[in-house]
């Protein structure tokens, strides 16, 4: 049992949270852009300095690797994203790259033999803030082995036309200028496969506040939650706030709003706990204070391990589609759905014994956010790592784990790989 | 008792219906486009030949007046506007000022002697589509008469500086450097002022559909609406769609939703036919799928004669704002308000008279919309005519008045004139 060393795992939040400092205790550090550089050259830095042996890929990913005692084993690979969103944390994303160069750390730093050669890496752009979607990079890399639905998301050639959301400091116009621009761009042999890499594990804090409110440190994750992601339309006819009587009204956001609400005392009667639901956009047309709105859209976004659970949200709405709400149609467009990926069970196992075996205070956990582990486990065996997410924010600034947490989550991880490197051939 | 001619109404109706055509059944005409001085040119062309006199002002409206047999006696004139919203349709505006034109017409063919000189006025911008505000230019026009709170939003300067909300054919980026290329732009002291008009009639569309309900071709407008509008804002906090766990939510799109619902529960018990209110705008902060919303704000736009309704609404709002949604607080925000602007007593009973002696199916009515007239009224006697509007449809291409109504509008109007010319000194 090998113990991840607090104080350089301090040292390397406090480091990393120079790059891309928002001056309020967060970080803007889109991907590719100046301050993700400085992260990436601070990466390179420590793995150089541990022996570790430095790779690109071609969509910039860096692989650092201590080499095995068995020439012919594969890599097992711990990997996470050093890009933010805008106004984000110092924890999302970083925290996994810092607990992978902390496994390489302690494995180095003791001198810990093993068998397959080990790898921290930084995979690019992930949040796709800037140069959206998320998840980019792992499903570019991983596109041969998803769901052809999954896969029709991240060709490679839309992903290099994806453009910039906005002008930031040094940004290129789309993915692939930023890219041709950027010093970490390498070789497409260099990139993840199967081929060269048989396990993955990626730390992360957990983002919600189960951890917290069951007082536990970290969590084996077993899962990311199948979700469906819909839009519900509402259309009635636009006329004149001024001129029209309320009777003859078709008013497409009341009815949206009256449909919100019995939906959620609807889904709430199902009775599932874990269940959770976001209506996170809504747009009204035209959107102008003296005109009833014709047409309202709101996004649906449901989560759930279980398909059953989320078949029954679904009877409820496409229900909800045939009736009509203040006088408007209900239409449903399925915008995407994912169906429950399960981690692999050997590394669950691995984590679940490691914790158990630090004296962590843990549990298992499932992920309801989407992480490039979710795309990379199409490729090979791979699980997640949780840790403690105060107040569960993320994706903000006061976002924040505790030095404690992160390096228990680390402890953990170097553990888990060492059984992992037993384990496999 | 005189009459307008169907025919020659038809024939203006075929012919301002061409510019700006958009080639499905309604117009574009931003104020001061190329397609609005060709309406432009064929009402000079019109006036001129019935020989009416034509000046233009520094705001570029113009007008054309027959001489009246007192040469110390104001005038009286019938104005509107010639521009349209984007895809308006052929009566919203141009309406009125074909019966102004229709109303010089009967005059002139009929010799009918008149002490006041009679203008027919087109006004500048009164949709302010390309340019913002609505009815910019009576704004800057009455400025000096209106009450400060809404004088202040009609500044010349500021109105001056108004940019472009498009890129439109031969636009300019503001309304000040428009006005400057228009050949209609003349001298300031031929403005509208009351040295020298004495009384006004505005003909419009009625916009509504309560004419048709009731079967009635033509409407005595009594009062332009009083209104107010206010924004509810509604705060919880923002978290991650897919890990945090609904008992723990604070959704201010929910809350929004809630709050919207009992709002109309609470003013529908108020039991107010005649009052109307509209939540033409939503907007979501930050509006992204995965994101629970943190704030969520609404337009509410309120609508009634009596200020004592207006205020039973104002009481809901405040005790709404007392209460939490869905954890949520909600706050009030006023955009605006006016009182109900009742318009000259004498000038609606000639109206009325008019209506009942032309044998025209008629009812008093108000009006729920702006229009010029209203800040007009500020300044002379001043009233409106409004005639049936199909199904209530406006600011669409399918808006839609009868040749036979609109006809019988102008009708209303000429013997109103009449009687108006009668009446004042």
């Amino acid at each position: 049992m090998y113990k991840a060393k607090a104080e350089r795992m301090e040292d390397k939040i406090k480091t990393f949270s120079q790059f891309g400092d928002a001056g309020h205790g967060g970080i803007t550090r889109y991907s590719l852009s100046p301050e993700a550089h400085m992260a990436r050259d601070e990466f390179v830095k420590r793995m150089k300095a541990i022996g570790a042996e430095i790779e690109t890929d071609d969509l910039a990913c860096i692989y650092a690797t201590l080499p095995g005692t068995d020439p012919n084993a594969k890599r097992i690979i711990m990997q996470s994203h050093c890009d933010s969103v805008k106004n984000g944390g110092n924890y999302d994303g970083i925290y996994g790259v810092m607990t992978a160069m902390e496994v390489l750390e302690v494995v180095a730093e003791n001198k810990i033999e093993h068998k397959h050669p080990l790898t921290a890496a930084i995979v690019t752009n992930e949040e796709g803030s800037l140069y959206p979607p998320a998840m980019m990079v792992s499903g570019i890399i991983a596109n041969d082995y998803l769901p052809p639905e999954l896969a029709k998301n991240f060709k490679y050639d839309d992903m290099m036309a994806s453009k910039a959301m906005e002008e930031h400091e040094g940004s290129a116009k789309t993915f692939g200028e930023a890219l041709a621009a950027s010093k970490y761009k390498g070789d497409k042999a260099n990139r993840l496969s199967p081929d060269k890499y048989c396990a993955m594990i990626e730390a992360h804090i957990e983002q919600g506040p189960i951890l917290e409110d069951n007082g536990n440190e970290v969590g084996a994750v077993q899962c990311v939650l199948g979700m469906f992601n819909y839009s519900l339309i509402f259309k009635g006819f636009a006329a004149h706030a001024g001129t029209f009587p309320m009777n003859k009204r078709h008013d497409a956001l009341y009815a949206a709003s009256t449909a919100l609400c019995y939906m959620h005392d609807e889904i709430d009667k199902l009775g599932h706990p874990e269940l959770v639901y976001t209506t996170g956009e809504i747009y009204a047309h035209p959107c102008v204070h003296t005109v009833i709105p014709d047409e309202v859209e709101f996004s649906l976004d449901v989560r759930h391990e279980d398909p059953k659970v989320l078949e029954a949200v679904m009877d409820i709405l496409k229900d909800m589609a045939t009736k009509t709400w203040k006088g408007c149609t209900m239409e449903l467009r399925e915008n995407w759905k994912r169906d429950t990926v399960y981690w692999n069970k050997d590394l669950v196992r691995f984590v679940e014994e490691s914790m158990e075996e630090a004296g962590l205070k843990w549990q298992k956990i499932n992920s309801g956010a989407g992480h490039d582990a979710q795309f990379f486990s199409y490729m090979i065996p791979t699980t997640m790592i949780f840790i403690r997410s105060e107040k569960g924010l993320s994706h903000c600034e006061p976002e924040h784990s505790s030095v404690s947490d992160c390096t228990a989550g680390a402890t953990a991880a170097v553990n888990a790989i060492l059984k992992a490197d037993a384990f496999f051939d």
